[in-house]
């Protein structure tokens, strides 16, 4: 099964067109909440949202892998696979906060081609991939250039995140920058495309968290790796250095593996 | 100069629609920032929307007091003081994230009777004071009651603001409760009017900062008070307890000072 990246865009946008309004019917309305096997929560929004997509998937793509949060993983070996978070950011979205999202990420042999992030609650979506402009409401976007590290902004979307000493690799970057800050989740990353902030910064997380950002990232003229630099795919990595500045990128990961 | 509640509400209303739109021209646009004496950040959108609140209230009201963040503290004998907060969660705004907001609160001998937090780039306004219900954009709005404490979701802006002996005690009511989660700014105060959090609990806070979402919250069937319990004005304290019941707020107060 071949298609163009304007094909997969619109299939895409129809998956979170779906979610988004499956899950704001339960937004604010004391949703029931799970605990899973990590002792993070999880509500029958989360797993109604990825049902869904994933049925629309198997109908529209029946050769398409899946690699979803709640649900797990399907034809991994599909030349195309569809990585799937339907709430990222389930402690905002139990808490009322509008700062939850959906993120679909389609991948090629492996390598992100698409991402998107969907925002229901405030109605933004932004997306991203190969030859696709990254847009945010259809409006384009770039990442901020050109900036000295002692200017940028970082996001990390919690402080627990970073445990064995990592918080000291990070707190060692923060001594170099402008403004910290905390919190965000999915939303980081949209707004390190629009530019308003420079660098996101994250650990413990998993596949689908970080690659449809990946892939917008990329299409907004900055640059998401592990770590050591390495390449995002399902699976290889749970640390993320995301950057507006593809040289800002390189000195983060210079301070971040001294030592 | 006497008024109706609603009379001051309206007015109340006129400033957030002013600062409102005139703060959205710099959102996300890379405002230039400056540092102010005490390290926190502030933008000409500060300022410029403070500045237009006060000449709005000196025309409207010229005998009324005026206490904002950026430009002091004007009349303070008045029977009436106008409490200003042009922009509440600065890093936000300057990061591109929605959840910044306005807040105003109106003083009758001492005591807040009008809260209002405006959240303009969302479009959501909540309002409540005495003899006034609690609304989010003019839907009627009430606390979560009747839970255990350790069903609760508690918000705090910033780990940062625990300090000397206060971390610890936060983290025993940590210990106790459901969910604690942090950031959020004055965005946590509309949360738990709206009954998706139980619990705000937060350190080095100005009376810009809690003013207006104490009017809220009492409006909508809640309580704020200082941690010893003492009643909220003009430069009352610098640490804030906000519980949407009343039994939690007692407990909390129990804990945080226990020891």
């Amino acid at each position: 099964m071949t298609g163009s990246i304007e094909v997969f865009t619109r299939f895409g946008e129809s998956l979170v067109d779906a979610s988004g309004k499956l899950i704001l019917n339960y937004w604010r309305q004391g949703p029931e909440v799970y605990t899973k096997a990590d002792d993070s929560p999880v509500t029958i929004a989360d797993r109604r949202a990825e049902a869904t997509i994933r049925e629309m998937i198997a109908s529209e793509y029946p050769d398409h892998g899946i690699a979803g949060e709640e649900f797990g993983h399907e034809k991994m070996d599909a030349e195309y696979i569809w990585s799937i978070d339907p709430i990222d950011g389930t402690k905002a979205f139990i808490s009322g906060s509008p700062l939850f999202g959906t993120l679909i990420a389609l991948l090629r042999e492996g390598t992100p081609i698409l991402g998107i992030i969907d925002i229901p609650a405030t109605g933004e979506r932004w997306i991203g991939g190969d030859k696709l402009p990254a847009t945010l409401n259809g409006r384009s976007l770039q990442t901020r250039t050109g900036l000295n590290l002692s200017d940028a902004t970082s996001g990390s979307t919690s402080p627990k995140m970073f445990t064995g000493g990592d918080m000291e690799r990070l707190q060692r970057l923060h001594d170099k920058i402008k403004l910290p800050i905390y919190g965000g989740d999915c939303y980081l990353y949209g707004m390190l495309a629009l530019g308003s902030i420079d660098l996101v910064i994250e650990a413990q997380l998993s596949d689908y968290d970080y690659l449809a950002p990946a892939a917008l990232i990329k299409a907004a003229g900055g640059i998401a790796t592990g770590w050591q630099g390495e390449a995002l795919g399902i699976g290889t990595t749970d640390k993320i250095i995301a950057a507006g500045d593809k040289k800002l990128h390189a000195q983060v990961i210079d301070i971040l593996n001294d030592g």
